[in-house]
């Protein structure tokens, strides 16, 4: 491959095994799979998912709705409260794609009732121990939200929805099942209080630590795990994945060497990689693992090799002198991103999907 | 205005007169001012100061070369290392403009000397300090960088250029100031050394916080500030700007509220504002302020709101109850974002530049 500029490079066998993985793990607990898409954000890649028999796909946004939907994706969920401004946008998207948006107050669904003239299917969002976004599961709220949408010919109730993204700050593995746990009890109890008026309503839970590490997504009638596609440095630290699970690096060009202080500077900064870090004892920060490209992907990171730093356009790798002296200006090297959604995002428009 | 998803708002005013500041101190002190434009990236904003009488121009990359060089600016410095597999592309536009590029080792030059066809601008960067990129004052490297440059007649040997970016930690205005004196005379004094076998040479230095503080700008050949056309939050807590001075708000559409913890969640996240925060004490973070929208522009900062978190696609906002209550989903909020640069960059294809 000839780069010139960082370039998201994405393994396709790596994305196609941790595809058939989660796949395989929906279908053994008849769960309904619809992927979240933020993470990708590529009709090419949404390819590889429609191939496994997967038709309905989450986005985090109305614009990411419209471009799938121009790719011919048909049933989508915006997991994101509904931003009134784009109202006419989600009208009209409605009237071409079956489409499923978030609510979580009574104002939001009174202008939606006012405005909305196609089928829309309606999720209430709950708060199951994030506190980022939802109404905690006793709200009062609820009620009067679900009375509403009940009057309303073209509002369709669905069910509850949650993100469970409280996994991030979890300690290991047993707190993030419990997290997953807690929040499949609370939304089958929330399903059960209201099952009786609405037969079809459903519980739907995303985040991809907890799907990851879970043998068994049985009690969740849907799931929509988004990262799992790539994963990423993060994800290996948190125990989502193994190293060779991470399905993207980031190829940037060596532009400096300073031995001296044990240094690369490469072509590839925060508006490549974005400027999440894992951050450590002692100011210790994170924003990269190191790889060297092969002939059929890439190698695992070279230990006691990291990015240290970044600027707009400069990464600095810290790296043991003996692997320091292979690379000189011009030479292409590899980077694990500690956040593969950001890192997709910034490279949305320079990728190349590889194919071993 | 009206508001659908994150924008950039850019008060021209603003800009206008940041801008007349910094040429004013130029002027005063006989240096020539070349300003970065890695922090705007528009063409647009490369009007108003072609208005000002600017015709050379600093960016971070060969592509930002090129778009510039479309739109008409003929006398660009690459302030970044060469990256050597852009080479065919820096000979290109070396054939249409005045380019001045950075290298830092011999071996990066003889790959030049292959390649390059036509004339091109080398300066030598140096490292006063900062330890991102560049040569240390006494590298021996220097000595034949020069030797290398002066036997190839289409590589000119424009002189010594550096970046203090450690400004960035220094602690106030004494300490700013203090390396902006000290990378003066390192940088005079590499010039002073050369100056009789290459009269032309000159010294060229660039950051937004001492370029800013400073009154007497004198010394120094050449500036290249490039943050100061709109300043950032960042800037005004090291004390480059006034509050007022910031030129850009990136205007959010209000999605949720949770006044029982004192929280707006906002259309506007790390995909639009960058994860870019300064930490505080005991793990806090701001990652933004929050300001109103008015008739000619937006409010001081609400006293007491932040931006306190952002995921991609979402921000949360801490709010004091008062003025939580007047927010409705739906409203446009402000924030006056972290590092301008990376925000700006994010929302390069989404901005309005307003006009008092």
């Amino acid at each position: 491959m000839k780069i010139k500029v960082p370039t998201l490079i994405i393994d396709q066998q790596k994305v196609t095994r941790n595809l058939a993985n989660m796949v395989s793990k929906v279908e053994r607990s008849s769960t309904i799979f619809r992927p979240h898409f933020k993470t990708h954000q590529s009709a090419e890649i949404g390819e590889l998912f429609k191939q496994n028999g997967i038709n309905c796909i989450t986005v985090s946004s109305v614009s990411m709705a419209l471009y799938f939907a121009d790719y011919g994706w048909n049933d989508i969920t915006i997991a994101f409260p509904v931003n009134i401004p784009e109202i006419d946008d989600i009208n009209e998207l409605a009237s071409r794609v079956n489409l499923n948006i978030l609510v979580e107050s009574q104002y939001t669904v009174i202008v939606l009732s006012s405005f909305i003239t196609h089928s829309l299917g309606i999720f209430i969002k709950i708060d199951t121990g994030y506190h980022r976004t939802g109404l905690i599961p006793d709200d009062p709220e609820l009620d009067k939200i679900i009375h509403l949408l009940d009057s309303h010919k073209h509002l369709n109730f669905k069910g509850f929805l949650s993100h469970a993204g409280h996994t991030y700050s979890a300690k290991g593995k047993n707190e993030i099942l419990k997290i997953m746990e807690d929040s499949k009890d609370i939304l089958n109890k929330l399903k059960q209080n209201y099952i009786k008026l609405f037969p079809n309503i459903i519980i739907s839970y995303g985040d991809t630590p907890s799907c990851s590490m879970t043998d068994n997504l049985a009690g969740f009638d849907e799931i929509r795990p988004g990262n799992f596609v790539y994963y990423d440095v993060m994800q290996y630290h948190m125990g989502s994945c193994a190293i060779e699970d991470i399905a993207i690096a980031v190829a940037c060009p060596v532009v400096a060497a300073h031995p001296q202080r044990n240094e690369l500077v490469i072509y590839g900064g925060a508006i490549h990689l974005s400027k999440e870090f894992i951050a450590a004892d002692n100011d210790f920060r994170l924003f990269g693992y190191v790889v060297n490209f092969t002939k059929d992907g890439w190698s695992a990171p070279i230990p006691g090799a990291y990015v240290s730093s970044l600027s707009q356009e400069h990464g600095i790798i810290k790296m043991p002198e003996k692997d320091l002296k292979k690379f000189k200006p011009g030479d292409i090297i590899g980077v694990l991103p500690i956040h593969s959604c950001l890192a997709a995002n910034l490279l949305r428009s320079n990728y190349l999907l590889v194919k071993q």
